[in-house]
């Protein structure tokens, strides 16, 4: 029976760090790693290790762990596979408080030696490993940065709420680099690859109590404890939105974890049962997964009634046939009060209906007008809107209405725009200005759906907890 | 019962326009559409006409058609719906070829009394009308491009084989921008609006017949001829993939499609039910159809067993999962001759197996190695090469073994690149080069299953028809 090590702290936020394998030479994973601390103005203290150097990146290079003056609170390692059981033996010695494994070639080509030799390191002397195999941690707040991959080639993204936990790095980097290109910030990235000593439901558990982490988001292939597992998950769903992704569902996916990281992934029906009785809102794919994730960020809708603007009618109705698709979301339909207001200000050739057409002539002020009656409208939730960027009349200050709308937080929204360079411009800023947007009707209404669950069942929560 | 007008060249690729609503004023639509004939450098002759300007954009102005010297082979009006009718008339005076009504407010606001006039001139004189309430026409070989959306929000495709035909403008407007933004050539773009005298069905068998055209998209809400849709989508289709998108699918859908272009949408089960019979391809959605067009530039595969190359091993598993999740897909069993010859390339911790991972350490001459090899494996019939731009060894030399696998044309190619910045560049350099590429695996693998799809059907016709 593995002992549980519990506690985190020293690699998710450590104030030293030393890097053994780092490198002088360019593009080499242990000089990318330094590079990247540098860089990214690491806020603690850094200590390249290898007896080749005096120097990497204007830092002292120490010959040997040993040699670091004072207390280390984490080791990187990034050197081959056979010479990481004697170096987690020096950092016994030197009584760290947690160790990175970066380094592959363990349980996924078999090793299962090498990987027995560190865990019983690890678990005797009480010092969690995240690895091997694996990007390692990625703390914003702190910059602390294991991610091996050049910052040129992948952006990291600023502080935020939401924590990602990847059995796979290159699921994470991904996903990384996403949330950095559209602006969405992280709380905490954890890239655990083989997890032979710390698995996903010790970072699970940590997660759930880190106040800076209001959702969790989480790839895994295979899981050795599955009771533990969906226990945690349950857990942490009850206190924060809990979005999922499992990877290796069919033969030929568990096949490839298996030599991925070493890991069984298991019959991906029991994982489905699991999930729904966990009630944790499962991504079919990846994309699906950062669509989810941006809609968690606004406020828990108090119905299922959506309301949907646009100035382009096909994609109003589009939009629509989404909503149509869902069957826990509905329609709103319009008061009498509320059409009134509206018809205010609509052109006369204009339909006063659920979707809203504005009509392509329609400019910010439509908008605005209308977002305001429709956020106080009382037989509205959630708010889709539709803003196509490429009409005339329309222009950067619809920026500011909907970044309003959003900031507004009575209601959650989803803006909808689609199209080239100069609606991409306009999606970024969106997104960085906390507004969620999107490319397709149906992924913003699907991910609408999956919000509107999860609040349904927190609201059953606090009901029968009270 | 209507007159079938079937000559549709005078709208698609005129050699003299007539602008009737030119303006001076900038972002009038009567002014954008006048700029964009201007700025797109149109090869044929222009004439705006206004009775209030003697200049526009430093073209001549006229005050009323009957003005302009010698033929006007095309007529674009953009002036409000009740001159229209009379407008029509000068155009039966002029002996015009054909009239582009981008003017909104006919049967989508109950004016069918207008509607049914223009409608009339039209069927007694023949002249095609496209419209009203459209963006009409978008011709790149030619630069006729009556898309009232100014060229600095809205980008125009280059010349290519896809013709795109759409009800709704707004629909037809993002797919065009997010094709240009990509270098996805287009050959015609046609946004029939109200359809009131030309319908989808006499421009799809325009396009069966134009030799520019290679694969038809459609987006259409509601048709009024539904019998002759069918034979005329399903004779298409038997020449050339055709792709579809339906809008209005549930109540609410419908109700605002009434609104939105006055037609019926339908039952969407008629519609599904037609589309499987005659074998064309529908799209759920707008992202979607998007991601289906771009695979089916590439060769119609000889089998349905697909290889999965990999720089990440987690990306390779989701892909995995999207093909075992597609019924008609295989994953491809590489022979041992195949096995043997990545063996001689392969590090000693990568496994050989489909999905192929080679590993984050891999660089470009992996992936030509590779590529190489299952090129020319006659157990594999189609190629998907996950590439993870953002590892370290990756470099730009990628885009041309991408590029050469791409313009083999021997198997059809997908490739799968996901992140930020620096991917979106890259991303946008392949698909100019005709390389497919997606940011989602279950995108291109959906995408892929429809093509082989298409594929055998296709082979079925030949062998039928031989």
């Amino acid at each position: 029976m593995k002992k549980i090590i519990k506690n985190l702290k020293f690699v998710m936020e450590p104030a030293s760090i030393a890097i053994v394998g780092a490198s002088a030479t360019t593009n080499k994973i242990g000089n990318v790693l330094v590079r990247n601390f540098v860089d990214g103005k690491f806020k603690g203290k850094l200590y390249p290790i290898n007896p080749k150097y005096k120097e990497i990146l204007g830092l002292k290079c120490y010959p040997a762990l040993s040699a670091v003056p004072g207390k280390v609170e984490c080791v990187v390692i990034a050197t081959p596979a056979k010479t990481v059981p004697s170096i987690m033996k020096e950092c016994v010695k030197k009584k760290v408080g947690g160790v990175i494994i970066i380094t592959s070639g363990f349980e996924e080509i078999g090793r299962h030696d090498l990987a027995k030799e560190i865990r019983q390191l690890a678990e005797k002397n009480d010092i969690p490993i995240i690895g091997p195999n694996c990007l390692g941690i990625f703390n914003p707040s702190s910059k602390m940065d294991t991610i091996f991959l050049p910052m040129y080639k992948l952006g990291r993204p600023g502080a935020g709420n939401i924590a990602f936990v990847t059995q796979s790095g290159a699921v994470g980097s991904t996903v990384t680099d996403l949330a950095a290109h559209y602006g969405v910030g992280m709380s905490k990235f954890v890239s655990y690859g083989n997890a032979t000593v710390i698995d996903e439901s010790d970072v699970l558990e940590y997660l759930t109590e880190d106040e800076e982490t209001e959702i969790i988001v989480l790839y895994i292939e295979g899981v050795a404890d599955g009771r533990r597992f969906y226990e945690t998950i349950k857990k942490a769903n009850k206190k924060k939105p809990v979005l999922v992704l499992k990877g290796g569902k069919g033969k030929g996916g568990q096949a490839a974890a298996m030599s991925h990281t070493g890991n069984i992934a298991g019959s991906y029906l029991a994982y489905q049962a699991a999930f729904k009785q966990a009630k944790v809102t499962e991504a079919e794919g990846l994309h699906e997964l950062f669509e989810f994730v941006k809609i968690f960020n606004q406020p828990k809708p108090k119905g299922n009634r959506v309301a949907i603007v646009t100035n382009g009618g096909g994609v109003g109705i589009l939009t629509t046939d989404g909503v149509e698709k869902e069957t826990n979301l509905l329609l709103a339909e319009f008061s009498e009060a509320t059409k009134k207001k509206i018809s205010s200000f609509m052109p006369a050739y204009g339909n006063i209906g659920n979707p809203l057409d504005l009509v392509a002539d329609s400019g910010v002020d439509a908008y605005s007008k209308a977002l305001d009656i429709l956020m106080n409208a009382p037989e509205v939730d959630i708010l889709v809107i539709v803003t196509l960027l490429q009409t005339p009349p329309m222009d950067e200050r619809i920026i500011h209405v909907l970044t309003k709308a959003s900031a507004d937080r009575r209601k959650p929204i989803a803006t909808i725009s689609i199209g080239g360079a100069y609606t991409e411009a306009y999606r970024k800023i969106l997104e960085s200005n906390g507004v969620p947007n999107y490319g397709s009707p149906l992924g913003a209404i699907k991910a609408i759906s999956k919000l509107v669950t999860y609040a349904d069942y927190y609201k059953h929560l606090k009901k029968t907890s009270e």
